[in-house]
């Protein structure tokens, strides 16, 4: 029996293969009580409001309904083509947040923001800080997911694509959370 | 006399002089009839929640009850250490479209994030497919802005921190949104 609709985000819809890629991750919710909701679902948005909108708008506000209609959200935060987060996967993240849901998240390496950025220096050069608290993020993402009462799992993976385990770490935190 | 307290979201509070920063943007709300709140304010939080909390929880819960308190919200998204806006900013963004209140933002630049990413590929190393909607930056960020009934300025400014006629350019708009 379900226990709740989980929003699945992270650049995942950006694979070669984005539905599958879907399908697989919804698999495993599924195998723990959950139902996944991936940004390529339908979404049940209003015609009046979306009729004449460009795709993107539509496309953002589908994904917006789907956070709205969901009771967890999980989060592929490994780093994306820089040392941070996908920045629609963080924006989704400051979104379920703001709605007072948990977030859960993973990211397929262990090492620190600092380290990550500009060689591990303290200052860009621009001559901006660094963040230096030891955490895998910009500290609003896990400042949110600990605040939401979700959690966040970190480990250094081979295959970040493939290797789904921190990905189904959350899927059991999120069903333990919504079952308790 | 003070129409609305605008959250002042942006990667400035990493500036060598955060606080005057944070001052030299308040005079400009405060010339258009709006409070500023920057991140470094002191937040209303309460004790019995953040006792005991790691110096970084506090900053993100603090910077939540600030936006909480806010009537809307202006983001400098300029490219921050990556083709995208700091991570940081864009969790804001994501809160404050959750609340439903208007978001402004201003980028130092007119350039597309397909532009910015991977020399204007069509994929990433990875296989992976990069936005193509000719936006600023991902889709959920101009598309909150639009949806909340805020607007974004984008040109490409030859003093990037120097310059904050987008950031003015923000504050008259919000101003406006706010009285109508």
């Amino acid at each position: 029996m379900a226990v709740g609709r989980v929003y699945l985000a992270g650049p995942d819809v950006f694979l070669p293969a984005p539905r599958q890629r879907g399908e697989r991750l919804k698999a495993i919710c599924r195998a723990h009580g959950l139902v996944g909701v991936f940004p390529l679902d339908p979404a049940p948005l209003d015609p009046a409001v979306t009729d004449g909108l460009p795709e993107w708008r539509r496309i953002a506000l589908a994904n917006e309904a789907h956070i709205q209609g969901s009771d967890a959200l999980i989060a592929n935060l490994t780093p994306f083509r820089g040392p941070s987060a996908d920045p629609g996967t963080v924006f989704e993240v400051g979104f379920m947040r703001a709605l007072g849901r948990p977030v859960f998240g993973w990211t397929a390496t262990d090492s620190t923001l600092r380290a990550r950025t500009e060689g591990g220096a303290a200052h860009d050069a621009d001559g901006l800080a660094i963040e230096d608290f030891g955490l895998a993020d910009n500290l609003m993402i896990p400042g949110a997911i600990a605040a939401s009462g979700g959690a966040l799992f970190a480990a250094t993976l081979a295959d970040p694509w493939g290797d789904l385990s921190l990905f189904e770490a959350c899927v059991k935190a999120a069903a333990a959370a919504l079952a308790g």
